[in-house]
């Protein structure tokens, strides 16, 4: 068995997240599928063994079980030295966007990707809405690489592994990534290691 | 001028949650208005000289301006050495649920509120999708507080702050609160220092 156990699905961009960090920084690690698509994460069992919040990803590590995407980063990133902070206000730097990330950009990103390209819903009230709220969110990052290459800190950290993490499914995603947004994933793909997901986790689609 | 300024608005949950770690720590602080329902800041004065983000709350202290309510509750926590952690998984615990919150709670909590309470708009497709996030989101917390006081920790910190704030503003919430979360609501109101969100920061809604 892996050290590390990442409980998972290739379609959960949230799950990518944690999947490339692990790449990244080299570590033993193997997925767990979650049948996301017959509801595993919804059901009591899920939520009362592995869960509550009824979410992937879960990381599994020395009997933790560790969940929320960015807690999961955050371990990692103290436990191997790597995309972490300095000091205390890098500290919060690298929070700012992650919740930033969970907040705004990544909760309509995904929730929109999954409508439109995972569910085949037709567009609606409701899609129009989440692009809304993706092009404003879109509209602050694309502000923000104006002057900088990475998103904190002026390096590679993990909260440009959370802010990255939908923006490598290629053509299901149903909007546009801008100009600086899509330079940056093409440093971030550069980097050695890197893997789209569904090379590094089973897809739970079928 | 007081030691802390907190650039705000009445109607935010986000700002209030601040509000009341500044009021519960018994600190010196004032709110400065910010004028959300003009556009202030969607303005790119407010994004360049406040936060890039187009978001309220900031925290000024010290030439310092931090923004995201949960980067601002862990920057007061560390400062006044309340509601914190005492080591780092507690730290990664509050995490957990303050990025549960940003993510899923507050996220369709005051989006919904916003639409129907403050705009005024009419039931929609938009807000049926809304009103089925904020009830999974509802019942996870309500699971939650089945085996435990506080979110967090087993005792208040500053991730029930986090996800508390958009619950105090009584009729002005389209749903309804279910028994624990409400009994946890009524342990934090009984605090020494709890006020209602329009008694500590002015509103922008007139």
């Amino acid at each position: 068995m892996a050290e590390f156990r990442l409980h998972c699905f290739g379609e959960s961009g949230n799950a990518y997240k944690v999947a490339l960090m692990l790449q990244f920084c080299g570590l033993d690690w193997e997925p767990v599928k979650i049948d996301f698509f017959k509801g595993e994460t919804r059901g009591t069992k899920f939520r009362q063994d592995v869960n509550e919040m009824g979410e992937a990803p879960v990381l599994e590590h020395k009997g933790k079980l560790l969940s929320q995407s960015g807690v999961i980063l955050d371990y990692l990133a103290c436990l191997t030295g790597k995309f972490g902070w300095a000091n205390e206000d890098e500290r919060r730097e690298i929070y700012r966007w992650i919740l930033f990330d969970n907040h705004k950009f990544t909760a309509s990103i995904a929730t929109l990707r999954y409508q439109v390209a995972l569910m085949k819903q037709p567009e609606s009230d409701v899609t129009k809405f989440l692009r809304g709220r993706v092009e404003n969110a879109m509209k602050v990052v694309e502000a923000h690489l104006a002057h900088t290459d990475f998103i904190a800190c002026g390096r590679m950290t993990i909260a440009d592994l959370s802010l990255c993490g939908y923006l490598f499914y290629g053509e299901e995603l149903p909007f546009d990534i801008s100009p600086r947004v899509d330079a940056w994933c093409q440093k971030i793909r550069a980097l050695p290691g890197w893997k789209h997901p569904y090379d590094l986790m089973p897809r739970a689609l079928v």
